[in-house]
């Protein structure tokens, strides 16, 4: 499984990403335009060594997002028969800005409170969703061999396209923070003219605000660079609210009460961490040896909430046709099944053997 | 400082009291509607007897909003000498609907996730802000006793008219509440398309939808009863967002970046529990006997940001005159003293006796 790695960007992220591989018996190579912090991986052990490594089978882009694009087309011409990912919490711009059958997007669902380096940890991914977004010039055996290495590190993968990560996160993540900050800033201003208003704020207005106590530094770029999806999530959130004021204005007990309902049974059947299978079964599916039918069913396993927890390609010694294995729970087989019917494939299953 | 009390309601809140009031020596009688809730009370210790107490000294009132007003009269009837407060989240409907000088509104800023009477502890309030609300009817000696019996359960007071909490609770808990559960809601009318988005909710989604997970009950009365409160703040916070949608479509990133800073430096300074103060002096305020003229200097602190730690009314022995001796922190005796003359009042201070 171990292998020769490099890390571009040796942050919170690229930082616990060079822990956890070299915890699992990686050489792991270090890049960063900030000597003073390479300096310092090397010290923590975060590295083992700095520069680029042209022997990397792996290479992760942990940049800042904006310069995401420039690094990973870097890094592909660096190791030039070695894989690169990214951790980009958007996605669009990079994979449409890079061409290339090496490359596979991610975006691993994880942070801290404590940003930089010092917050790096080797367990930073166990039991999180790591998204991977494969595009369409991503071969099979690299998204593969990509996602094996990240599920190595403890993460469930998701795969997704690239549109769809970014309007999700742009709902589940982007707007929430910007409503934050916006809720908090409503209240520092009118502090300014009534001092209690700040003593007010019990636990759930904490809750509510804590994201606005982050850095702010990354967020003009994710705004920038995901702002299709956010502000059709902004006009979503605007629209609502205004119903919702509506609905508070006259008095609409029952409109209010049904709207909060839905969104306390939602918020209560919230998944946590990532789900852990009671049992696993095998679905095989042969498929054409066309480019890129790997991602694709892995992407339609997403849709369908399908988890996989193991996946693996199996080339027929003759011939240009393939089985693609997928390790599922075994109460979601018949589910995964008919999607994959629906599109012409022809899987079997099977238990775990 | 013990006494005889009533608690109405004995839900969280109303339970939390009783077992608070217990554990200072008082006796506490409870009134239910729910009579095996009332019951069950009994059984745990919550109150020490069923029913109206004539004798009662303090009524604290804890039903669902839309009664309370009702409750409040039927207190002030059930205890003759009694004073009568409430826990309520809104506090213009209770304290306009109720003209007597026996009445204090109020309304201790605590809760629980879990809600009902299984959640009721006696250290509840510890630490937490209880605000008051006198009214243009209350008398000083009832907001002064009242002040006395909440501060002694261990929480912090704060006074405010009735109006300004409710504008300043719009602001931090009902809006921050409605949006909470408006952004759950527009994530599970998305989940229902695509799975993923579930999955996708990380810890800052997390923390901001906590508090649509509670109970709604009580929201539907909240609203109706804040409806104007609620509304200007969602018309502020609506605006707002149409505001930082087009900070992202321009890609301003510096406009992002300044809304960004300023959230974060007012959530890092956000005050923690309750203040301790380093070092207390006696701020000593001449008044004429006049009625109210103690919740005035108590609700002109709070507009200062001056915490009372503790408030006592001495009266001459002749005369129509009196001193009201408030306990605050030494480093803010000059603004408070400052802002009491600019009333009119000749303020004098000295080192606690």
């Amino acid at each position: 499984m171990s292998g020769r790695a490099t890390v571009v960007g040796v942050g919170l992220i690229g930082g616990s990403i060079g822990l956890a591989l070299r915890e699992r018996g990686w050489h792991v190579s270090g890049v960063d335009s900030d000597e003073a912090r390479l300096a310092t991986a090397l010290e923590m052990g975060v590295v083992d060594s700095a520069g680029w490594d042209p022997a990397a089978e792996v290479t992760f882009v942990a940049t800042p997002v904006a310069h995401i694009a420039d690094a990973v087309r870097e890094a592909l011409a660096a190791s030039p028969s070695g894989l690169v990912t990214d951790v980009g919490s958007v996605k669009v711009p990079v994979v449409s800005g890079v061409d290339d059958p090496r490359f596979v997007g991610g975006h691993p669902m994880a942070g801290s409170e404590q940003d930089g380096l010092e917050g790096a940890a080797a367990d930073m991914f166990v039991d999180t969703n790591w998204v991977l977004t494969p595009g369409d010039a991503t071969d099979d055996a690299s998204f593969a061999r990509v996602r094996t290495t990240v599920a190595s590190l403890g993460a469930e993968v998701v795969t997704l396209s690239p549109d769809r990560h970014d309007a999700l996160v742009a709902l589940v993540s982007h707007v929430p923070h910007l409503t934050a900050a916006t809720l908090m800033g409503l209240a520092a201003a009118r502090s300014e003219e009534h001092y209690a208003v700040l003593r007010l704020a019990a636990g759930g207005f904490r809750d509510m605000t804590r994201v606005a106590a982050g850095h702010p530094g990354i967020w003009p770029d994710i705004c920038a660079e995901n702002s299709h999806a956010i502000a059709e999530v902004l006009d979503d959130l605007i629209a609502a609210l205004g119903v919702v004021r509506r609905e508070v204005v006259d008095s609409d007990r029952d409109g209010l009460l049904d709207r909060l309902e839905t969104a306390r049974a939602a918020r209560v059947s919230l998944p946590t961490g990532a789900p852990r299978p009671s049992e696993l079964a095998e679905v095989r599916v042969p498929i054409p040896d066309r480019h890129g039918e790997l991602a694709a069913i892995a992407t339609l396993a997403t849709e369908l909430d399908v988890n996989i927890y193991d996946l693996e390609i199996a080339h027929s010694a003759e011939g240009d046709r393939g089985v693609v294995l997928l390790i599922v729970e075994t109460g979601l087989v018949e589910r995964l099944k008919g999607g994959l019917m629906a599109k012409g494939y022809r899987p079997t299953s099977g238990p775990l053997t």
